[in-house]
């Protein structure tokens, strides 16, 4: 066996920054367990004034998002993470709106999930409670830092953030808005907390506080999520990473397929549930290719193609064509750009087979009219999310009626898929007797 | 930042056994997609057609165990794990059996959870289905090997299993038996492999296997859990540590008490159901204890008390008593053993407070017949089962009615409390459309 040098985060260590991160979990943990037994009412309650609270402090919130403006724009930041770094009033405002709309979605607790009585006259029965403390690590987008705090409260659950870098002084005033209303409700603001302070170490605490954080949640791009989920020793929900797949097969309606490729592909481009590669069968290739191209090309896609596609594309005089070869790395890229990677394949199976090969695990549409086909895809493919004949833009929390999300799993342990509030409960025991023992 | 030499098995690696166990699991997962989409009633005929070549081979596997207990004898090992490690043929029969009953379970798979018509028609459906490719690391104990294996297979997954190396020859005949079932019966004898032949760097490659073993259980003492927890990329199911706790409240009734104190401590010592600690509210303790104490002792279990049960039990003249000062490790310590701690509290909220404290979550009982005692405890007790006067001997998935278990998760991710056929499935959803786009 060969021993080689460590390059994980887990073998680097700062150990006044984890005993500080442990410390506000334990805080977090010892107030979370009295924010269980709250009644449904009191925590919409809560929600209620914290929304009044933002409203209340948007100016405020807002003056501060104007200095992390400032500076991230002296940084260089782009414009699109610009744009999600904004939160000016009107946007804090927006937020508040969403707090009152989770104190309105049923109270994910004490639901009884399952039960019997035992020959020996036990009760059993599985009730439905918070995790505990839940850690989040996510970019500098401050909406996050309120959905985030107001599900975890919702669904009595404590939050320890860390929000990006560029976004700390309006996080810091959220923050702030939050512990106050904590405190006004007679709760401990310790429910809330942020290891901001603590920089790139506080993120790499968190990762390794197993026993004090119950579970991490990382949202963002892949290298933030892959970093966490390699490197935390806390368990982890992976989110969000779409390489989406659209299948047409030989029995696909174009009527059908044409405008949910364009839907799926362009109505929100660098969101995880867009598509980003397009198979066809090489029955109809010839006939919706040169359509859908068409389409992409009207939309401003461009195309990355295999051998086939680009032979059928190329030679069908396409208007304002972006057309390339694809390489074998775009079959595993999402691109959350307007391009799209195109691919004919000989059989269901061997789309099959491609998608389960490349694919995160997020959703996956077939277009098509044959019942076996339909029922072949959906069963083999092993995603989250798998649509028949409609957008893969449908996966969403808000869209399966959870009401909001934390983020869409890409993993199958604990919650594939949204998650909503109840994703973000466990389960307990409790098994009611009158003095039974074992025989 | 410090950065200190990494101690973590995470760091080690050894790049053939990594890549020779990835294509295990890969070929594993190969295999799984196929028997994912097999019927119940032909998982059940495998099961059946298992069981019946476990029957036709147990003196071959007897055998191969009688070479693995005389290597275990000269190597000293005790009689408890000896025991454990005998796999005889009578023993090997009623394994088969325990095969057959699997096979009796409900199927587990296609169950649909949940599901919705959006207002804009599209169907969607929320359906069980394998988790896929599980990992097992487990001691010398040969019975777990088929138990595991029946397991995964009735539940539509694959197994890569480590079992422990006293039980390598052992383990070796069952699987050529197992594997044997499934080519017989069409189906990839991949769907069960074990990398005992890679040694301990097949564990190590286990637990780094992320993207190739979608679950890691671990099976055994503290030690080998703690262990896998910590050096496991791949998400893992905690399992099994149980400090349990035993409260009795003021208005506890002594006719249960005792019985119930009895049967979790004694009826079978060394597993993790077994009460491990006793909390007696200060009111009773005088009446109480003495009482206790005898019959403990007579049970020849070992008392280790704190100040004050120390002298109550002290003062109490009771015959064959083997008493002593409780130390702090005391409060933490998992004795698997005819030995109990023993404290007294102050209050019920003492109580709960030293519990959510000490124990590992696994169990804990509470004997009371205040109403408001009991909604209390089984609110705040943190743990994956709280019993109400009834013995922690009860946490179990036979006993649940689940049928069997995989082992009990004392985690909140996924699974709590016993891991029957459904905690070892995940979800996937599927949205069945007419064409539907996002607007």
């Amino acid at each position: 066996m060969t021993t080689h040098a460590c390059d994980t985060l887990r073998c680097m260590t700062n150990p006044e920054v984890h005993a500080a991160v442990n410390a506000l979990a334990d805080a977090a943990a010892t107030a979370q367990s009295d924010l269980a037994h709250t009644t449904g009412e009191t925590r919409n309650d809560l929600l209620e004034a914290l929304a009044d609270a933002l409203d209340a402090q948007a100016d405020h919130i807002a003056e501060a998002n104007a200095a992390d403006m400032a500076q991230a724009r002296a940084d260089g930041m782009d414009e699109g993470k610009l744009d999600r770094l904004y939160f000016g009033a009107k946007r804090v405002r927006q937020s508040a709106q969403g707090v009152r709309h989770v104190a309105t979605l049923p109270d994910p607790l004490g639901e009884i999930v399952r039960g019997s009585t035992l020959p020996n006259g036990l009760r059993l029965q599985q009730i439905r409670v918070p995790i505990g403390v839940i850690g989040m690590i996510y970019e500098a987008r401050p909406n996050v830092t309120v959905d985030v705090a107001s599900l975890c409260l919702k669904s009595g659950n404590a939050a320890i953030l860390r929000g990006g870098h560029a976004a700390e002084r309006t996080n810091a005033a959220t923050l702030e808005v939050i512990r106050g209303t904590l405190a006004e409700h007679g709760l401990d603001p310790a429910l809330v907390a942020s290891v901001d302070a603590y920089g790139r170490d506080g993120a790499t605490a968190m990762m390794q506080a197993r026993g004090h954080i119950d579970v991490l949640v990382p949202r963002g791009g892949a290298g933030l999520i892959q970093s966490v989920v390699r490197n935390s020793t806390v368990p982890v929900i992976e989110t969000g990473a779409g390489n989406v797949h659209i299948y047409i097969d030989r029995s696909g309606d174009p009527e059908k397929a044409i405008p949910i490729l364009l839907n799926a592909k362009t109505q929100r481009v660098g969101v995880c549930n867009a598509a980003e590669k397009l198979l066809v069968h090489r029955d109809v290739a010839e006939g919706f290719l040169p359509v859908a191209a068409q389409a992409l090309a009207n939309a401003h896609v461009a195309i990355r193609a295999d051998e086939t596609a680009y032979r059928i594309i190329g030679q069908s005089h396409i208007l304002d064509l972006d057309l390339a070869h694809a390489d074998e790395q775009d079959w595993d890229t999402e691109y959350l750009a307007l391009k799209i990677g195109i691919k004919v394949v000989d059989s269901l199976d061997e789309a099959i087979a491609h998608i389960n090969a490349h694919s995160t695990g997020h959703t996956e549409s077939i277009i098509a009219e044959d019942y076996s086909a339909v029922e072949t895809f959906t069963q083999r493919i092993d995603s989250a999310v798998v649509m028949v004949n409609a957008s893969t833009r449908f996966t969403d929390g808000g869209v399966f009626g959870f009401g909001a999300e934390l983020g869409i799993s890409t993993q199958k342990m604990h919650a594939r898929g949204p998650m909503g509030l109840r994703e973000m409960t466990t389960t307990k025991w409790i098994g009611y007797g009158t003095g039974q023992v074992r025989a």
